[in-house]
């Protein structure tokens, strides 16, 4: 049997760290020969970090790349392929795969659909390639397409199965949004069996500021039946032999269109046909909140690795979105490294208190207390003659939400921990939030997790836990600021189970009033709630990165106008 | 002699507000044909206002978009033809113009280059037009263009030429940088004589968000000469009789290029060849102070006015950035609009809160005080165990920063008016700024300014005012942040005068360490500049919009990631 062992290296790269990701893209081609690969292929820019953004524009950034490729193929194993994401400049710059073989560069791939949508910018930085050269590797003829280029069935890997290709590597830095993989999966199988050809995707891994990728690299045979998945949210390397006997068979039974072949450049390694088989992993699939669960991991963990930090403050209300993201943050940076900051104020109830402690103890992190009331009360005093015969009001309240942002930047300034805020999405969407207050610290863990996600990732924490790591009373109180006597989230905004089902509708479908009152919903909330969307982006502008888990997030995703007078309601 | 009477509607659109830029484009159309004119032009996207970015993704946006376009078309004025940038939607979305005569859409020009650099993401929006209709106007041929169309010697309007089109009409929102002015007007006339065709440029003008639009639309003979120029910075209406005899007389002299025609439509109005010669206005071009001057004015007044505020807050510390800054605000909204609020320490000297107050007389702003030392007393006492054993240093004197920040919001809250930040340039640059401190607040007006462009544009509003507005002892005293005892700026930073010039080259240049140290800057002190710039991108994330004013500003210019190991230092 004519065989291809393929290794997917699924490998978390650091944006700009080229040296350390050309050693990691080493350590892993010697496992990978080690394993008896015959290639071993990369995600997508593995080089550079995925998404290198304007770095791209400096030249010597661009030199600096060829020379840690160079640096790669001088130092490859011998015995085994390497496909390569790197940044080529032939002229122009491109997002590129370099075949390394025979510690040489066989040969180059331009990628050719670049994306400029959503979070996407490459025709910002990139000129399209043309070419679709076939890879000859252990005597088997393997097309390269990158990310894009395989997402419409008229791409390139056409031209290179049209050619002769037997399997088509994929390579890719394809970020998470929930249930994205199951597309993916569906895609994959559809290209492969379209054009009766192996496809094997690999992805990259980890957080990069506010996008998180998922990994789930995996092989579809020429039938479109999955033959091997790796992990999500894990580095790893997959192994698995490819039959390529069957794809000759399989082509037999179809339609051939005969174009051009492409330019076949030769690659080959050793061709070795007589290995025992591996027996390929099919990692299962995470379930809907445990893989949402682990991508808010992924982004704190890598956004604290990558800067350089190592831990944590979160303010601890007592409510349930601290109570989240201070979970999230032991699991990500360990439990040791976490510090909640209790800072109750005059309108604290005394059950907050209890229930942040209570929290503190269950996840085994220590709890600083910093009462507010100084502060608080000699703000009132120099604003006397400001605010003196009106209310003290919104002013007020946002006075002490921005006494406790204080007071944790103060923490960070003389700790070196880095500040997690605790707004959530449906929070930053309606500006149900305090600007230099709740929304001051490094990074917004929940910004594109709706309150009811909140809810129900806190009930999937507790259930991993198999105890209430959440207390039952922060999950089942009715939600509040506590900023005024008495004060519910019900005052300002509809229930969240009215609000966010209008959001998802608004922000992530671009739907207008008359499509979201069609869908039953009541119209004067509707209107309200995207007034409230639209009126708050000024603060949005401001607010810290954090991990996009929908398919629209706020942030480089959703792009709006500050001054702007549109009114869609 | 044949003749065509051209206006030019140098119009500040607003984002978003159909109605209010239908409106205004009508009445710029009936003041055109009152003054004789056979077509009048207006910017790219007059119709949306630009940029309109992701609004652009909504279906009622678009609809709305082309409904006012029709109640444009159903009311212009019968004896003029219109030129009007829309959104189109024809199967796709285009940047498009509209050739409205005789109350009708005659016809459509989509824009074939879309910029997709610097600040625009034009290929996230729309498709690339391929057509180049004439428009037959007043019995002259003329060809229509959008903004980066022009800027290729090889774009659309040779096309437009070659098929006969003896005026180009190049509808715009150029956004201004210092001296792009002079870098335009270079272009315009190379192409008007490359052609042989006289070009009508028309500009937007006005500030939005981070951009402003500069105006100085104009119009180049076929021989490229200037034949007319509107003001900069301010709405206008630009009429010009262009003399179409001798465009055929210059083409007699040249090579022609036979290539097939275009589409030709027609939308006549009148023929008008006997009206009494208009004088065409050639407006003085501002100097180089002149003109950023005005367009941070011009900033801040749009954001305010499209925003729907009308009085601003400024922290004054007695220094330069905080006096250019008032100095500004009360020229863009009236110096009845505009708060001065000292906050002074027990670090202020007396002289910064004696500059404060004569620069509010100066001025005629209100001045409030609010001394922060009852607040700073308080954290102090609150973080007394935290702070214990060490000194208090960098947290501090972030604490302070904060504390203002703190009071300036509590005032914006309690009387609606916008807090605009103080900072400048090589501040944001370097990361010399505090989070939720000096950062906070609507709108950053020097954000684009390095420190030495701060002095110089102080001594220009003085020299303009005639006096010294801005007192000398506050240009001349040594730049501190009066955070801790007898504190200056050059503890943190190299003198501003070496400082700005390795940030130019490193952050409008992209040049590498070598590069900048090549040109005779101290390599130790460009390492030490460049580290800084790169660590303290995720400050600028969370920085307030501002004017951009160079060819690189921060914000949507340069998009560099925050997690970030590259150095290239």
């Amino acid at each position: 049997m004519k065989k291809l062992r393929v290794g997917l290296a699924q490998i978390n790269s650091t944006v700009g760290d080229l040296d350390g990701n050309a050693t990691k893209i080493l350590d892993y081609a010697s496992r990978a020969a080690a394993s008896g690969c015959d290639v071993v292929a990369f995600p997508e820019l593995a080089l550079t970090g995925y998404p290198p953004e304007d770095l791209v524009l400096r030249r010597r950034f661009i030199l600096d790349n060829l020379g840690a490729l160079n640096s790669v193929a001088e130092r490859a194993p011998h015995d085994i392929a390497l496909i390569v994401g790197f940044v080529n400049l032939d002229g122009d710059l491109y997002n590129a795969a370099a075949v390394v073989a025979n510690r040489q560069i066989a040969g180059v791939y331009h990628k050719q659909l670049l994306p400029n949508y959503g979070v996407f910018d490459e025709k910002r930085y990139f000129q399209a390639g043309t070419e679709a050269p076939i890879f000859e590797i252990a005597g088997v003829r393997v097309g390269v397409t990158i990310c894009e280029d395989i997402w419409r069935p008229d791409g390139p890997h056409r031209a290179e199965v049209q050619a002769g290709a037997e399997a088509i590597v994929n390579i890719n830095g394809s970020p998470f949004h929930a249930g994205k993989l199951n597309f993916r999966e569906s895609m994959i199988s559809a290209r492969a069996s379209e054009e009766s050809v192996t496809i094997c995707y690999v992805n990259l891994v980890g957080g990069q500021d506010e996008l998180v990728f998922d990994g789930g690299s995996m092989i579809f045979d020429e039938r479109g039946g999955l033959l091997a998945r790796a992990a999500q949210f894990e580095e790893e390397l997959l192994v698995c032999d490819v039959n390529i006997d069957a794809i000759a068979d399989a082509r037999g039974q179809r339609e051939r269109d005969n174009e051009a072949p492409a330019r076949i450049v030769v690659s080959s390694t050793n061709v070795s046909y007589d290995k025992p088989a591996v027996a390929p992993r099919i990692a299962v699939r995470l379930d809907q909140d445990a893989e949402v669960y682990a991508a808010l991991v992924t982004g704190i963990r890598d956004y604290w690795g990558k800067g350089g930090a190592t831990s944590a403050l979160v303010g601890l209300s007592g409510g349930v979105d601290s109570s989240l993201v201070a979970a999230l943050a032991a699991d990500a940076l360990g439990s040791e490294c976490v510090t909640g900051v209790a800072m109750p104020s005059r309108f604290s109830s005394e059950g907050s208190l209890a229930d942040a402690q209570a929290l503190a103890e269950n996840l085994d992190v220590r709890l600083e207390m910093v009462p507010i009331e100084p502060a608080h009360e000699a703000y009132l005093q120099m604003l006397e003659q400001q605010f003196a015969g009106a209310s003290p009001g919104l002013a007020a309240e946002n006075l002490q939400a921005r006494i406790r942002g204080n007071v944790l930047m103060a923490l960070s300034n003389k700790s070196g921990a880095w500040v997690i805020t605790t707004g959530n999405k449906s929070e930053y969407a309606t500006g149900y939030c305090t600007l230099y207050g709740d929304m001051a610290g490094g990074y917004a863990a929940l910004k594109d997790v709706p309150k009811t996600l909140v809810y129900r990732l806190s009930e999937y924490r507790n259930r991993v836990a198999g105890r209430d790591v959440i207390p039952r009373t922060v999950i089942e109180k009715p939600p509040s600021a506590e900023l005024r006597p008495d004060q519910l989230d019900t005052d300002s905004l509809p229930p969240y189970e009215q609000l966010d089902p209008i959001l998802e509708l608004y922000v992530e479908g671009e739907q207008s009033l008359e499509e979201i009152v069609a869908l039953g919903h009541d119209e004067a909330i509707a209107r309200r709630v995207m007034a409230l969307v639209d009126r708050s982006e000024y603060k949005r502008r401001q607010s810290p990165p954090g991990v996009k888990i929908t398919p629209r997030a706020f942030g480089r995703d959703r792009r709006l106008p500050i001054a702007n007078r549109y009114k869609g309601y």
